[in-house]
C-alpha cells in the first residue's frame, strides 16, 4: 500500500535509504530451479554503479550483491529470494537537511511523512534503482529468450538517430560520432555546474505473443508505470507515440513497429519499442560540481530501464501461463 | 489478477463486452455517507455516450446507469456500489470473427484467450471506458475540490494553443477557430475510410501537496498506467515530459509548471499537468465511412481521462489518510 | 481493501444489500474457454435459497442467476464474468433501524460506518452467500475432478456420526434417524422463538498435491479464512483439530486423516477435511416465530461451504500452475 | 502470490531458510515518526527463541536483530523497514534430505517446488516465526493501547483453567500448579522421544470498535488465516468456538464474551477472545531425544500468536482509519 513493491505474480519489494545500512530487495514468485549465476549479478549492478567514468558519480562503492535467501547450491529455491547491497561510502555530510532542489523528492517527502532522511536524497535516490536491476536479473531467467536492449536516444539536443548496431558507446549510444559530442557536452554541463536530460530507447526482443491483460493492466500500462516510476522520468512514449498523433489511420498502419509489439495492450509477438524522457538531474551550481552528482541520468538509467521492462514481461508472462495452458 | 481492477483503496472493477447484456463496474472503497446525485452522474456518460455529433459514433443508447448496490437513500453505505448500463442497440451484424483491425486487439485477444467475441470489440471496445466515467465521479465525491480538466490538445496537426478558459467545444477544443477547421478535418475523414488520432491536455487542480508513494507507485506513474490503460493511447507526457529532455537543469527549474505538480512523484500542492496522445482508430475505409466509428477518439475521450486522473488521485488521497494523521 | 473480494487469481467480488435492487459478484481469472452451464448454476443456488422447507425462511424469491458478461455463446471469454440475482420479496417493513441483534452485525456496522442499511441486514445478511455460490461454481469449472462434500455434523447435541454415504437428508445429515430427530427439535426451536448452532463437517476429494503457499498463504490458512468469512462462524477444524491437541506425536502420525489433507500447509494428495463451528442465529422471540428466519444457519450454509472450499482450492491450482511448469 | 506477504495496509514478507544466510522481514505500512526501541524489539524476539529452558530447542543463537532500512536516528521514516537476524550456529548436519516427517513440509514442499532447502525444514521451519514478531512489534507502535496476552491453555491433557492473572509461568500457564505438572509430562515426553499439543488462549485489549471489514475480511477471518498460517496449527476458535455450537441463542446472547469481541466479524469494543490449537510436532523418536527440537510448540508459539493478532489488528486500523474519519 506503500507502493514499495511492483509486480503480481513476478513480484518484488525493495528497500533501503541511500545513506541507512544497506539497499535491498525481496524478490516473491521466481519459480524453482532456476540456475543462478551471481557474476552475471554483479555485471548487471556494475552497469548502473556509480563512477564508471568522467561523467557518473564518484561514489566509489563496490556494489557486491549478497543473497540472504531463496537460492541454495546455486538455484532457486521458490522461496522469497532476498538480496542486499550494503551502503559503505556514506559522506552524509554532503548533504544538508535545508537542501530542498526543484524537481526533487526533498520537500515533497517532508510534507508527506513530516519526516525524512535528507541524507543523499534518503528514500528517494537513485540508488534504489539498484534494486530494480536485481530483479531484472531475476526476470530474465523466468524468460530467458527474452532480449532486452537500451540506449542513449538523445541527450539534450543530441540525437543518436537509427540503431544499426547492439553495440554501445560509454554513455549508451550506438552511434559513436555523436557520443563523442556528448561527452563535451556534458564534461561542459558538469564544469558549469549544468545538466542534461535524455531519452532512452528500448526494444525487447523474444517477448511471446498474448502477454498483457485487456483492460488496466495492458501490458503498455505496465510498462508505461514501470518506466514513469523511474526517478526523473517524464514521459514515456509506446511505439510511435506522440508522433502518432499526426498520422492518418491508414499512414499507422502502414507500419507495425507504430503499435510497439502490442495491439490492444496485448503482445503481438513483434519487438516491444518504448521510448522514456528523463529531465535534468535536480542538483545543480557549486554541489554539481564537486559533487558525486550525474550531469545526465544516462547512461546509468539503461540498465535500470531494461530491467523494469524485462519484470514487467516476465510478471505477465507467468500471469498469461496460469490461465492459459 | 486478470487486470480488470484499478486501484488499491479507492478501487474498482470493470466488466462486459460492448455487444454482451451489460457493462458496468464495482466500486470498492467509496468511503460511507456520501451524496449520489444520478443526474450527475448520468450527464458525465452522456458526455462520453456515443451520438452527440456527427463526429461521433451513432450508436444511440440511452446508456442510463442503473445502481444495484451500495447506496441507500441517497448516500453511499461504504459497501461496494455496483452500477451497470444495459446494452441495447447492438448491431453486431456488423462485425465479422474474421475482421482483424491493424493495431486493435481483435487478433491478440484471439491468440490470448483461444476464444473471443467479435462483436464490437468485445471486451476491447472503447465502450468499457463508460464503466471508468462511472467510476471517476464517484471518485469526486471523496475529493470535492478537485477539479480535472481535459481538453483536446491537438487533432492531427491541428493544435490548440494557449488554454484559456474552460470553455470547450463540441469537440474539446478552448480556441474556436482551430476547433472549426478540425470540423472540417473529421468530416472528410469520415468521408474518406480515414481517422485521425489527437493529444488531449490535463489539469488538475485542488490536489493536495503530499500524494503519491516515492517508490513504484508514485503519482506520476500511476497516472501513466492509467492514462496508456485507455483503448489508442500510445504516450503520455508528465509536465514538460519529452520537451524536458532538451532543457538544461536550470531552464526546467524556471518554471514549476515543468515537472507537472509533481516531485519525486509526489504532489506538491501545484496543479497536474499531464498531456496524453491516442492515435488514429484502427477501423478504416468503407466500414469507417458508414458504420458508428468516431473518425477520432477525441473529443470523447476526455470525461475519460478525467476520470482516470480522478481515480489515481482519490485513491492516493485515502493512502496518505490511513498513514498520516 | 474494503475486503469485498476474495481470491488472488481466482478471485471474485461481491456486492449487493439484501434489500437493495440485485445481489451479484464479478469473477476475476476464470479462464477461457469453459463450457458453462446455467441450469446446474441454478440448481447450485436453489441448495442455498430459501423457503426449501419447513426449516429454512419462508422469504419465496426465484433467485435466478443473470449472467451480464463474460459468457460468450456457452462458453468463458476469460473476461470479468458478473452474475446478478435481483432482490423482488422485500419485506423491508420488517425491520426498523433500531433493531441491534446480539451478536449480530448491526451495531457494528453502525459504527463502523455511521449510516447503514437496517433492512433485512442489509449487506451483512446471509443472503451476500448466495454471490459466493455462484462463485463456487465457476471455481468447479477450473478443476472438474474436485469434488467437495459438505454435510450437517451436529446441530445442537444432535450429532451426525461417521459419514458412510454421500446421500444428505433435507437437514443435511448422512444419519437419518440423527435428521429425524433435528427436525423435530429445529421446529421446537422455532415455535419458541430460539435458535441452534451448528458443525459443518467438509471433505475435499480429486485434489492435486502441491496446493498451498508455504508461509501465510497455506492452503489451510486460505481455507480457515474462506470459512470463518461466513456469517456465524465462530471456529475452524483441520482434520483432527483440537482433538490433536490431546494427542501425541506418535498418535497423531498413525493416521493422515489428522493432518486434513495438508502438511506444512501444502495438500499431500490426500482428500482435505475440515469442520465449521456456526453459532445459532441472532434473531430470537416472536421476530423469530413468524418471519422468515432460519432456528439453524445449516443446512443452507452447505453448499456455502463447498463452494468456498472450491474457490480456495481453485485459486491455489492456478497459482501453482503459474510457477510449476 | 507466493503468500510470503501478509497485511494490506500494514503489511509484511517474511524470507529466508532455517539454515540460509539470514531470516527477515519488510515492513511496508509503518507510518513516519514512530519511536522504535530496538531493546524492546530484542527482548520480545528473546520470547521466541530457542534454548530458554529445558523444554526448548538448544539452538544457541543470539538472534540479534539488525535494522537495515526505514528507521533514522531512532524514529520510522514511513519508508519500508527491513529487520533480519542472521543464521549462526547450523548444525545443518543433522538433517537429511530423505527425512520426511509426517505431517511437517518436507514431502509436500519437494512436491510442490521440485527442490528443497532440507536443511532444518528450509523455509518451513519454525524459524520464520521470528520474522512475525518483528512484525508484530512494530504493529504495537501503531497502535499502542492495543494489549495482546497469550497463554498456554492447555498441553496435552492438562488444562490451565481460568486466567486469573497476566503472570505466566515458564511454560507460559498462569496457573502455576498446572504448569509444574506439564513440565514433569514435557521431560518425560522428551526423554521418550515423543511430542505433545496444546492450545494458545488469546485475549487483546484495547482494541477500538469498528475494525473488520464486513464481506471476507472479516476482522474474525484475517484474524483466523493470520493463527492457522502459522506451523502446526490445525484450528482456531473465535469466542465461544465449538462450543457455541451446543448453545441455543438465548443461551448464546447472555454473555458477550461468547461473540469473542467481534459482531458480523467487526469489532464491538470489547476484548478480542480467541483459542488456537496446535498439534505435537513430528520429531519423533530418537531425532526428537537428541537434537534441538521442542516436545511442544507451546510456550515459544505465544509472542508469535500475540505478534500476529497485533498484526492483524493495526492493519485494519489502518483501513479504518482511511475511510472514515
Amino acid at each position: 500500500m506503500r507502493g514499495n513493491s511492483f509486480g503480481k505474480m513476478f513480484s518484488f519489494t525493495t528497500f533501503g535509504e541511500s545513506h541507512g545500512n544497506a539497499m535491498g530487495v525481496v524478490l516473491d514468485g521466481v519459480p524453482a530451479g532456476l540456475m543462478v549465476d551471481e557474476t552475471v549479478l554483479h555485471c548487471e549492478l556494475l552497469r548502473r554503479a556509480p563512477g564508471q567514468s568522467a561523467f557518473t558519480t564518484a561514489r566509489k562503492e563496490p556494489e557486491v550483491p549478497e543473497i540472504l535467501s531463496g537460492v541454495f547450491e546455486g538455484k532457486t529455491l521458490g522461496t522469497p529470494i532476498c538480496v542486499i547491497v550494503k551502503n559503505t561510502d556514506q559522506r552524509s555530510q554532503d548533504y544538508k537537511p535545508e537542501d530542498y532542489r526543484p524537481g526533487h523528492a526533498d520537500k515533497t517527502t517532508e510534507i508527506k511523512y513530516g519526516i525524512r532522511d535528507h541524507r543523499g536524497g534518503g528514500r528517494a535516490s537513485g540508488r534504489e534503482t539498484l534494486a530494480r536491476v536485481i530483479a531484472g536479473y531475476f526476470a530474465g531467467l523466468i524468460l530467458p529468450q527474452m532480449k532486452a536492449f537500451a540506449w542513449s536516444d538523445s541527450v539534450g539536443n543530441f540525437e543518436n538517430g537509427l540503431v544499426s548496431s547492439r553495440e554501445r558507446s560509454i554513455l549508451g549510444f550506438t552511434n559513436d560520432t555523436i557520443s563523442k559530442q556528448v561527452e563535451a557536452f556534458l564534461l561542459e554541463c558538469k564544469a558549469n555546474g549544468e545538466s542534461s536530460g535524455g531519452v532512452v530507447g528500448l526494444i525487447v526482443e523474444g517477448v511471446p505473443a498474448g502477454l498483457g491483460e485487456p483492460a488496466f493492466d495492458k501490458l503498455k500500462a505496465d510498462l508505461a508505470k514501470a518506466m514513469v516510476s523511474l526517478p526523473g522520468c517524464l514521459g514515456v512514449e509506446i511505439g510511435a507515440g506522440f508522433a502518432a498523433t499526426k498520422m492518418s489511420g491508414s499512414e499507422l498502419s502502414k507500419n507495425p513497429q507504430h503499435f510497439g509489439g502490442m495491439e490492444g495492450g496485448i503482445t503481438n509477438g513483434e519487438p516491444l519499442r518504448l521510448r522514456v524522457a528523463f529531465k535534468a538531474p535536480s542538483t545543480l551550481g557549486e554541489k554539481a560540481k564537486t559533487g558525486r552528482h550525474d550531469p545526465c541520468l544516462l547512461p546509468r538509467v539503461l540498465p535500470v530501464v531494461e530491467a523494469m521492462a524485462c519484470a514487467v514481461i516476465a510478471d505477465h508472462f507467468l500471469r498469461q501461463r496460469a490461465y492459459h495452458t
